[in-house]
């Protein structure tokens, strides 16, 4: 026990790497404290919470840039605080790193770290460090939204709109690329591995909050997250030709005969907003998509027959939810 | 990447496992969300937050009974909630889980879980699972404090007191019996063993906050924990014979020669706290510690020269703050 060894400290780390993310707020851990108070204090917003990990091997290569690393850990956490109509507030950060992890790794991981919160405009409370044979990254974010406010993945109404934010897929090319199963030409190849090495979270959701019923960010694919948003409770209807593709997805598909549509629903960190919301709200919401330069597309409806039906043929027999875990 | 398989899926350990431990608490995630509303609103208390890691090899052995694993994460989170003079509200937990674990593990670990809940009266939130070659469990834990109060681990005076919680080195010569580098009777081993597998934080944090300037749990050793509150602005004069030890440590250290009262400060997760507080508050800590039947010795002093001094002669200079991550 405690038997592995390395030249940089705990407190070298957050020293040098970590408190620069602290962005001088009070009360904090400062990371001088083993706890901090959340400074969050408001008659009109309350807090949200949410937690998701990413692993080397699982969730990214050992040999990714410690930049898109940074990327992913973010992502994965604000697309749930935006899909929760949030804003983002703080966060936690656990590393567990392993020995090959030096200061030049920890530079770009924490420099990206801080591009973000500039972004977004939030900042780091405190976190842990430990080490590991594997490199995983655990993060904890709070958002803060409006008292009355609360959206639930799965509590909306027969005949519901169903939308989605972007487009599907380019994630999952890219990881399908790098894994040398598609290729393509240079251009095409950097597109799709910049989709997959650095997601973004769509930041629609705080804006469209007042007039959504769910909303639920892609991690496992869209069959996947809007399965669990059915929650065997209520079917989907969907519109194939309406499920939003980018030029650069068609072409790939049309030149790859085993790499079908179906492969892009059935899995990939898309990260965009599946969104269900009643009609009568339909143009309110394409307007602030509008306004704020976010692709929105009306891919089909909520309907009574349990399960996800296609208005065209797919071939989804096959599809099964991914299961980050198993 | 993805390839790991295993035959229980999230949402089974989730439905099976942790749902109870929610405890019926609206606004959660419930796991069916991907992020949960804090349901904390008052007008007299505010947030605190700590997070913390144990890994295996490093915090724990591999075939360590889950009970135990439950024990150590939670208590390694309390401990830091109790410092700051808070009551626990709710937690997060990040499970990194290998192939190797199975039902059984799972229901000894989230039965734990449940029994400690009770105990202290919070609920799990939600969380998240991910495949592991080892064992990892992180934690994110909410406290409650009034809203004026606020205890950080190094702001305190000259010549305060320094207070300590039960006795110390318990559950370090717990940890050499396992590591068989202690031999001892019987009695005596399983005694110190249960001292390092379930270790207990201790409650008199909330109680005395009106009445300290600064507390710090003890999860590095006293003198590493005691270095990080002088935060090298202070120093502090211990009395040797003053710090507290059981009875049954006495014997250890009387039967064993390569085993010195040094080796119980430097190291060792006792979780009991340390209080450094004002002269003029002590009978009144000493009065609430009476009270509710906790064990608080006076050791030391703060004074202006920097560094940790003993009384008489210890050598400590072959005591090195314990790192957990180097």
């Amino acid at each position: 026990m405690k038997s592995i060894k390395n030249s940089l400290s705990e407190k070298f780390i957050i020293n040098k790497y970590l408190k620069k993310l602290n962005f001088k707020n009070k009360g904090t851990f400062d990371f001088e404290n083993d706890g901090a108070y959340l400074g969050f204090n408001s008659k009109h917003y309350k807090l949200t919470v949410t937690t998701d990990s990413i692993s080397e091997d699982i969730d990214f290569f050992s040999n990714d840039d410690p930049k898109s690393i940074a990327q992913k850990i973010t992502t994965v956490n604000l697309s749930d605080i935006f899909a929760m109509g949030a804003l983002p507030h703080s966060y936690l950060l656990n590393l567990h790193l392993p020995n090959h992890i030096n200061e030049n790794w920890l530079n770009l991981f924490s420099s990206q770290l801080k591009k973000i919160q500039n972004k977004y405009g939030f900042y780091l409370l405190g976190g842990d460090i430990s080490k590991s044979n594997k490199l995983i990254v655990s993060s904890t974010f709070f958002g803060s939204i409006k008292k009355k406010l609360e959206i639930f993945q799965n509590k909306f109404n027969l005949y519901d709109d169903i939308l989605i934010t972007g487009n599907i897929g380019e994630s999952k090319i890219g990881l399908e690329i790098l894994k040398k199963k598609i290729s393509s030409n240079i251009n095409l190849k950097q597109y799709f591995i910049k989709k997959y090495l650095y997601p973004i979270p769509c930041k629609i959701g705080p804006l469209i909050a007042n007039h959504v019923n769910s909303m639920k960010d892609i991690s496992d694919g869209l069959i996947g997250d809007l399965t669990d948003m059915l929650n065997d409770k209520y079917g989907a209807l969907i519109n194939v030709n309406k499920i939003p593709l980018s030029g650069k997805t068609k072409k790939i598909l049309n030149n790859k005969k085993n790499f079908r549509l179906e492969d892009l629903l059935s899995d990939g960190d898309d990260y965009e907003l599946i969104i269900i919301s009643s009609q009568k709200n339909r143009n309110k919401i394409f307007d602030i998509a509008n306004k704020n330069n976010i692709n929105v597309t009306l891919i089909g409806k909520i309907i009574s027959e349990k399960g996800i039906h296609f208005d065209s043929h797919l071939d989804v027999k096959n599809i099964k939810k991914f299961d980050h875990f198993s």
